[in-house]
């Protein structure tokens, strides 16, 4: 069963055209921070850029070097963020980049 | 004069094409991370959608609520992150988006 939560609608318009409000730059400064480390960017890196957009825990630690709660740690913050969304398949957990999060907070940076 | 640094360069390709380097990521973070607050979002915010994309320090308190030397220390927090460039003009220090900054954030989470 997929656990991920998918991502919020993109929390507001651009920053360069209207000014947030504290309620939205609250929310998009809480998804920046889980994305602002530089091993959870790898992590989100790796995931991303494996076949279907998965990846399992069990290939994820090797790469970032850290131990295995280490990088579970990191996942469980990159998927209570609405990043990664995460499913139990045996023994395993699997992780998968949740279409359209990225670009979601992409989005408010970018002039239109 | 403008003191403010220009950007970096986009540090990286898009994050779900090619697995990011952690000398990239450590880059990057650090870059989010100064983004990723609720001030410094409003101010950014307020600085981007003011006239010339420009305005005055003395400007930027009352929005946010918050007194001149916390505003300072979020706007110095900034500027050196290459989000803004401060010139000072007679009494008082302006801050100005630095052109392209947001966008340069945004690059390596969009796919292409």
């Amino acid at each position: 069963m997929a656990i991920g939560s998918a991502p919020d609608a993109a929390c507001c318009g651009p920053l360069t055209r209207e000014t947030i409000t504290p309620a939205d730059a609250e929310a998009f400064a809480r998804r920046l921070k889980a994305l602002a480390d530089p091993v959870r960017l790898r992590l989100v890196s790796i995931v991303a850029a494996s076949e279907g957009h998965e990846a399992c825990v069990c290939d994820l630690t090797e790469p970032v070097g850290l131990s295995q709660p280490t990088v579970s740690h990191h996942l469980k913050i990159l998927t209570e963020a609405g990043f990664l969304s995460r499913s139990k398949r045996g023994t395993w957990a699997y992780y998968r980049l949740v279409p359209g999060a990225l670009e979601a907070v992409a989005a408010p940076l970018v002039s239109v």
